[in-house]
């Protein structure tokens, strides 16, 4: 089902889209009014159709819509099309056309709670039942949605939206024009603990394995003095957690976007413009360059590194630093070079066994022949 | 430790039961008062002992209980039975009988914010600290518990439960009898993305390796203009992620049950009956089949479908799409048969070491022998 | 960035932290007065630099600091030094020092909702739009941060400290000194559902494939009666969710320690004094003895029990029981002499090929000189 609703107050001649978008107009259809956007199959009249895969070029077939947005080098019959040379490029500015924003009214809501020594910007919505700590500074245009909770002395700079059920602890400092999505955790304590003695994690590293008694060892919190900070044009993911440094913040470089219920570890510290997918789990004191992508669920054991323009792929436990621009992949991770090698060796492996059976006939042969 | 004090004021003759569960009840216990549910060590002498597994069926011996549930075929002395052919149903229908649901008094709570414009069904309980947006519908008889999120256009059906702290956003259509668990966010924006020229992942899947400079490409969000469509009777858990679609909404299926902490990438589209266990993860434009289970901690990369009744069993990673009724295991997820083939061959790989050693030296020996 | 201006109003003599951390002060700087913590590069003349590992003792050399921690045996040129045995438990006292807690002013925010029949101990904290249900107990010292949510029945120890977001369900038992972060999820439902006959999982279990059509089959809810128990010195972190249990409490151990979105199960039992690293996921009936290290994004299938003092290495995938002081790893896990050896096989496997071929050759020119 597509959303139309939104967008019937919005309508646009095919020609200014093709202005806005930049593409090549190869039709009479300049006219034609687009009041939204939808697949082929789902389109009508005033539909622009969305026809990016070859798939849905050859729903257009059977669409109503008088107009499609094209790959460069497509054309359709009976449609007035717009061939762009990148279509998700393309995509992207379309959407951001018909879309309608949150609402999130300008001022403070009468059930919000700011407190008196907070300074609040211009322009700024803060929603009901949201809670603005002491000392905050709140930058102009920035939305707080219902339901939100920024700690004492934390800084949010200007244009960033907050969405409804986001915490955020004290001391945080986030740059303009950032996005954090539902019920996300900035600034909740780092996972830090020490015992008196070694515990079992130290005496299996230096011993290979586990031996004593642990019974009485008491497990002390390490509390997080440091906070976080988030660069400018970041974006968080619903239910991510990025948790509070020991002395100093954890750090997100601007331009980078976390996916939901990603995991960042005190202390870690991110580049700048990193795509760091759904359910990623990075431990403790994590450095990872600018430009990393690290694909869905995996994760990097503490104190590792990775470098700029790497992609961990998906599932994959970094237990050890990469250099730059590696392709990462496996449990333990690998270059992607030696896993494909350790598929290889699996798959040759399930043959061996009949070789190894051949040969030794063979040289029975051999032997029964002197 | 059982608690027992919800469950104080009802009591219901060991018949009653029976009739209601469907067993055969073979004592004279008939008239045995059951007041409440207990595995047999903490049963009393007013609780129906479960006894479903052997170990349990075996404490019964120590039991203070006067009677007890037990598959079929199992005879207690001295205790009166109720012998069921399906124990995990039966105990189904027992826990509804004892189950006392969460306090939710109907009405508007006076520190609850509904939009003037939100239309609110008959019996409707709306808790503290709870917004209901602009044009929003919810259904007769739907909960709301206390500090929920539902934003804009969204519509609730009949006799949902959405608990503390669900954040919805805007144009959601939830069906009836849906039931979401804490902190459940649905309709957060998709993770979606696009630079100007092709970025390190583009590079690496047409060159198979990472090379050029990256480091002035801006990464631009593509917003969803799309929502999230939720089936009749679907329960999602607790800190679940369901993101919004790109332009279509993303959907799950009637009778879908998601698991705490799971994300649903945006344009997925879930069927009906699944059952997705706790911290899978969905990439975006994933198609799942009717009554597919993905087990605990698996994942689907993008826009791959996995075909009706098929299993991905835990923590595999699926890169490739499945037909129906698959068994699928491993990272990279293979069909079982091939999985237990991979494992065989690691452990015979395991041999060959020495057995190539072994026939070099006869080879040797053949040699000599010359 | 360091927050410095937290502990701004904090300030100690060089002895006086020498005394608190039991170390070696072996210099003339006692009276040297310090008001915070940093590394040593972000330091000033009135921070203690902690110089901990080889780079930070290193850094020293250019720190303004006049004062530093570092480790036994290490002295500085020109900085007053506390050497210490065992660095990183001095570290924690001295957290502890400067740490400056969250807001919480005693009393009930007048935008609170504690139900009549609660009972609230002394200097209780209770935050703006947190909700406190029916007959709930609220021990001594204990704060609730803003926009919690407490549901009825459910009693919390003394000296709790309960992050803004949190939701926690019915008849919940959490003990003293326990720590809840953001957004946690405290008796959410369990996953447990029960089909009329068997279903695609019962089905491959027994047959070992998937046959039949299971299209008509409904999913019945299994309620759970049982709830939460949490012991005391608890800390669980953000966005983690501990479910209710069946028809007992799901328990968590006195001292153990989760981490960020972690998952329990129903049912679940786990020991004292583990630690639970985040995004790990026990399934439901999983049995954890205590002292147990579960490392990020482990797992663990359901009904199975880890012995005590055991490491689950990160990211493996348990489908069996192990006994106590086990270090496992990998995919289905094993103990780590069983992976080191699969490891090594597969390296080995690559080589099989080549000598195998060596010795078809070999054999090919016996042949031959016959």
């Amino acid at each position: 089902m597509v959303n139309t609703f939104l967008n019937e107050t919005k309508a646009y001649k095919l020609s200014e889209i093709n202005h806005i978008i930049g593409g090549i107009l190869n039709s009479a259809g300049e006219d034609i009014l687009i009041k939204r956007l939808a697949p082929p199959r789902q389109a009508d009249e005033d539909t622009l159709a969305l026809a990016i895969s070859e798939e849905e070029i050859a729903n257009l077939a059977e669409s109503k819509a008088r107009a499609a947005v094209v790959p460069l080098g497509v054309s359709i019959e009976n449609i007035a099309t717009i061939e762009v040379e990148r279509p998700r490029l393309a995509m992207m500015k379309l959407l951001h056309l018909f879309y309608t924003p949150v609402d999130a009214p300008a001022g403070v809501h009468e059930r919000a709670c700011v407190d008196p020594t907070a300074t609040v910007g211009e322009n700024v919505s803060i929603g009901a039942n949201s809670f603005v700590g002491r000392g905050c500074v709140i930058g102009n245009n920035t939305k707080l949605l219902p339901n939100t909770y920024i700690g004492k002395f934390t800084e949010i700079g200007i244009n960033c939206l907050i969405h409804p059920g986001v915490n955020i602890g004290d001391n945080a400092k986030i740059g303009n024009n950032v996005i954090i999505n539902h019920g996300a955790s900035i600034g909740a304590d780092g996972f830090s603990f020490v015992t008196e003695t070694p515990g079992t994690i130290e005496t299996a590293k230096e011993q290979g394995k586990i031996e004593g008694d642990f019974s009485r060892q008491k497990i002390y919190k390490i509390p997080s003095l440091g906070s976080v900070t988030i660069g400018d044009d970041v974006e968080i993911g619903a239910n991510a957690c990025i948790d509070s440094g020991t002395v100093e913040n954890t750090t997100i470089g601007r331009g980078t976007k976390i996916d939901d219920l990603v995991m960042i570890g005190h202390n870690c510290k991110i580049g700048e413009n990193c795509l760091i997918v759904s359910q990623v789990g990075l431990s403790g004191s994590v450095i990872i360059g600018d430009r990393v992508v690290l694909a869905g669920q995996c994760g990097v054991a503490d104190h590792n590194s990775i470098g700029a323009d790497s992609i961990i792929m998906a599932k994959a436990g970094v237990s050890k630093s990469f250099p730059e621009k590696s392709i990462v992949i496996g449990q333990p991770a690998v270059q992607r070079k030696e896993f494909v090698k350790q598929l290889k060796a699996i798959k040759d492996a399930a043959k061996h066994s009949e070789e190894i059976k051949a040969l030794r006939k063979e040289i029975e042969e051999l032997k029964k022949g002197k």
